[in-house]
């Protein structure tokens, strides 16, 4: 039986194989380096497994597996414009290494790249892959819109955020096992329960995010906890915590939150203090523990014996237990 | 018999009905502000004109025409970040009006909503369309990191310029009019040449627009005279000087280039002169007249009855006496 592993090592050797060796070297050698970062493939390895799950074989869906990657790279690469970020998996930001003006262009051809990628899918199946690519693309810009415009909006409700992280996230996730499911010639109906299971999943593990960012082991989760309370990032922590706190409670949150002589350490402890008053975490998990679940259904409606969809089941486990 | 005039009226009809009245609108109104600036519109344009004398209907083509000229909105979108422009067609840029997070998002979603648009062709040749299309959009980018690059390069050599020119600005031509003849039904070889007239009257018109920035009458050409000379520009004009120039007079250029203490108005009198010296201004000329010819020689192998490509050959005419 394939494993996660086996489909990582696939989408690895096809990724390192790329041909990049355009001119000129500015522009091609950021989308090399971005692209050999590494990270778990989430996308490229959905693609996959959906692929073979409905008995495809590899070459069917490899392109479109390249064309996820690849987008989700360029996305990374502008947003870490957009959000002044330095570092990515513990390397210095296209940006930053270079410059951004050859962070946005290079960004833009790996856009390009994606689109070229998709494009080395059976003919046959183009405009129903490009479909669902383009209209993914466009609502990941959308979801980033919406990221940006919640740093300066002075309410931001629980639905507001979960469409920001549907468009920003999850639909991305939807769209890599979509496109692996049409790739292998799944009916419509299939095609797009898998692709509300990866929406699902990608709400419910964008919600563990978020809660993993102030309740993980920072040795487990590999950075360093309370970031998102230091910088008044609106997670799902925050915004539900300011719907259930109470009149003299707001004062205090008011002064956690702009005070500037209240420094780090005593801004993360009042904030986890302040959340587990009122029980966000839990909130929050409940939420979590609801995606997970109509993921479940999603795929239980999957016309398709069971040991066919363990290894979807299993990946969407291990990825809410990651570290939690 | 139809006119530019015809092809433009179309193109701008459905332009103005491209359905872009989706959320975020922080998102959406700079594509809907910038698609509405105007200009000559000469790729769709160029793409109905090709459709139509190739036989097409303009139902036909009118997707590929809207999608080359969203593509170059999104390409003059984020390159106006990179050349740090205010001012475009005289209105603020869009990462002026906005600002450059904006500018960068809806630049993105631009691309995309080209391929979108062109993804609404026939179907059975969205193949040859999107190769068509995802060749040139590559090819641009890289256009754009060739023109960055000579800003800081110290040699720039003509070969190198025009290579930069083709990949900037004409292959869009050359690919504007191909995805018409490819929407028409018209044969390869024909789609190739018509490419090739694209090709090379972006390349006559890039060099002319070099000429006219120096030796233009800023009344017509409607913009001040001299701003590539007062930026140092590496236009065709000052690198054939470049090529051509003595030692003594070399020292003279290095002082009009690099010395703070001349002014505009001297700068530009001073390199003038240098231009008439060594007759760079009919170099040029020179070079454009040869791809003018060299466009004219595609169009004759076109197989069509001359009267059919009567319109093509006006268009290229008009553009080179637009104002010179």
């Amino acid at each position: 039986l394939k494993k996660y592993s086996d489909f990582l090592t696939l989408a690895e050797k096809h990724l390192a194989a790329i041909s990049l060796s355009n001119q000129p070297v500015e522009l091609y050698a950021p989308i090399t380096y971005i692209l050999s970062l590494g990270g778990k493939r989430l996308r490229p390895v959905l693609t996959l497994i959906a692929n073979d799950m409905f008995g495809g074989t590899e070459d069917k869906a490899i392109h479109a597996a390249l064309a996820v990657e690849v987008f989700h790279n360029f996305s990374l690469v502008h947003d870490d414009i957009m959000d002044k970020a330095d570092i990515r998996r513990g390397k210095p930001t296209v940006h930053k290494k270079w410059n951004e003006t050859i962070a946005i262009l290079s960004g833009d051809l790996m856009m390009i790249k994606a689109v070229e990628l998709l494009c080395l899918s059976n003919h046959n199946l183009l405009p129903e892959l490009l479909a669902v690519f383009n209209k993914t693309a466009a609502q990941v810009c959308e979801g980033q819109q919406y990221d940006m415009n919640f740093e300066t909006q002075e309410i931001v409700t629980t639905e507001d955020y979960l469409k920001m992280i549907e468009l920003k996230t999850a639909v991305l996730l939807g769209c890599s096992l979509k496109l692996g499911a049409i790739c292998a010639g799944a009916n419509k109906n299939d095609a797009e329960q898998v692709y509300e299971f990866g929406k699902n999943i990608g709400l419910a593990f964008q919600i563990q995010d978020d809660i993993l960012d102030s309740f993980g082991d920072g040795n487990l989760v590999g950075k360093k906890i309370g970031g998102d309370i230091t910088s008044n990032k609106k997670t799902i922590l925050l915004i539900e915590l300011l719907t259930h706190i109470s009149e003299t409670d707001s004062l205090l949150l008011h002064d956690l939150l702009h005070k500037s002589t209240v420094n780090n350490e005593a801004k993360i402890n009042g904030m986890l203090a302040l959340y587990n008053t009122y029980e966000v975490k839990q909130k929050a998990a409940a939420m979590k523990e609801e995606f997970l679940q109509k993921a479940f259904v999603n795929l239980a409606s999957i016309n398709l014996p069971g040991e066919k969809k363990m290894l979807l089941k299993q990946t969407a486990i291990d990825l809410m237990e990651r570290i939690s």
